[in-house]
């Protein structure tokens, strides 16, 4: 760590905050190498595989436009979990009250967790309730940990990637960052963008029964976006993947939005996206089998595993050249969940 | 609720804890009756009973004699876990980060979660990591939740004290709430407080195994301390438990600190004490058995099961008296844990 103190950009999901996990923190309490790191722990316990997850969310501001910080916090474990290929059962939420907090804030916030957990077919079993001095936390942090189990023996990891996969998405990029940006800038961007914040488990079981082991990877890219959600496969599998500029889907008002602000909305948050990485031969079952959820509509083909490599991914833009993407070395967008 | 925003009091552990957790959030969030709330829940999850709890931490300092947040962290999660009579397994780690920490601050706790893991027996298996502003959180936060399984068909539950059980505690109380009071306040008390915390699965193992069924509830006293927690599982059992004050085990230290500070050691916070309520004819046999554990040499009989009742619980005075004991109406010792 070149840094004696922590930085704002230690949790911006880009490198700095790679640097951060694996030179301080995972070997002093886990030591699970970076090729074995996914969104949940695969653990053995009474006998089955079961999957384990958690997150803090400390997104500011705490209600945007799709969503707030209680939907947020219930449908970023349960994808967790998904990603692994398991079907999330039970979930845990720790919450850190700042003194001064309007209960009625608290009430919108927690009757829209239930309802992200009803929707997702998850129980909220376990909880914890802290209250901090004022100033001494921002309204509210809240931490949902999750347990899921296996219905299948697949294996679904960031390691599973091979040369002539095919790379897909569930819809446009980017929608929930800029979301969460422009609410909290202020920003009138005149173009109702919102949060995709949503339960992806109910696409997940379909990937699986529709495609068993030719679904190879399943990863969702929040913080750090999808370009750094690809540049991890891209390592723990060991090889190159080439995107398809014209192909990202983002919407306009994305498109500007990001503009304005220079960001790159290949870089920025989403909450209710999947990648998924998967044989060539089931590419085409894969898009019509997402594309029969509400989530899934947009559905489409963003690049290819174009050989082995020790983690370059790169795009061929528009006018035919190649661009090597790499994580953003500190802060892009700070407590974007 | 009488109050329309969260006060300090709310996070306390008392009353007004009480009052939010169930008119606000559990109502809310889970539905689980009052009487079947305990440290841990226990569910059905690949065919066996597995239990799942979680915790957040935001301890005031986060050093503190005789341990920091780290060790609490992953101490009170193995706790709760062992409390409901499972074998602590697995933990997850969600560290909330003030951008400014020394990251020297952070490595120091980081090691001491792993050694207290290291000697609970239990492995931490996913985390998660957040950066906030300068000013938004106070230097760390952590929440721990974590997974156990049974080993045995026993349910030890808050709801399990019948007449005539006997009340143990394995040492003094008020040792850990003093120890980070003494700490934060710049208190030289000149008297050593340090704080209990410490795991005690082991000890349950043994208990479990020595007493069976004649092991019929236990509870560590954390926030809240003893008084807050008998009369918990007074509530949930619908019996009435009288105290001997002339056994309460409280070093002279904590005695001392207490007094000068106007508080009762009764509801003072402990993180290495359990609170087991058993069948009288194995009273003796528990008692042995928490002092074959380091953590138990101080075990001690301190009341019994006096009768049925809608929670009562009251202390006989050295003097002979009876003195009515309530959970606190609002805040005693703010971020304690």
């Amino acid at each position: 760590m070149k840094s004696d103190i922590i930085l704002l950009g230690h949790g911006s999901g880009g490198k700095l905050s790679h640097q951060l996990l694996d030179e301080v923190i995972i070997p002093r309490l886990s030591g699970v190498a970076q090729k074995d790191q996914n969104d949940a722990a695969v653990l053995a316990a009474a006998g089955r595989r079961l999957a384990f997850t958690t997150d803090s969310y400390v997104v500011d501001p705490i209600f945007f436009p799709g969503g707030n910080i209680g939907d947020l916090a219930v449908n970023g474990t349960v994808n967790d979990l998904a990603m692994c290929g398991a079907a999330p059962l039970y979930l845990s939420v720790g919450l850190i009250l700042e003194e001064g907090l309007a209960v009625a804030d608290l009430i919108r916030i927690l009757d829209s967790m239930k309802r992200a957990a009803t929707a997702a077919g998850v129980q909220i079993v376990t909880g914890d309730t802290k209250v901090v001095p004022r100033g001494k936390a921002d309204k509210i942090f809240i931490n949902t940990a999750g347990i899921g189990v296996f219905e299948h023996d697949l294996e679904i990891l960031g390691s599973g990637a091979r040369v002539g996969d095919q790379v897909l998405v569930n819809g446009t990029l980017g929608d929930h960052g800029m979301a969460v940006l422009a609410s909290r800038e202020g920003l009138d961007l005149q173009s109702d963008i919102k949060s995709d914040s949503t339960a992806l488990n109910g696409m997940v079981d379909d990937l699986v029964q529709t495609l068993g082991p030719a679904l190879h990877v399943l990863r969702d890219p929040t913080r750090g976006g999808a370009a750094t959600t690809l540049k991890e496969i891209a390592l723990q599998s060991g090889v190159a993947i080439t995107l398809e500029e014209k192909n990202l889907p983002v919407t306009a008002a994305v498109k500007g939005a990001c503009a304005i602000l220079g960001l790159d909305p290949l870089f920025v948050a989403n909450e209710g996206k999947l990648l998924a990485i998967v044989a060539p031969e089931r590419a085409e079952a894969a898009l019509a089998t997402m594309r029969r959820h509400p989530a899934g509509k947009g559905a489409t083909l963003i690049g290819e595993v174009s050989g082995t490599s020790a983690g370059k991914v790169s795009m061929r833009t528009a006018i035919g050249g190649l661009r090597a993407i790499e994580m953003l070395a500190g802060e892009q967008l700070p407590r974007i969940c």
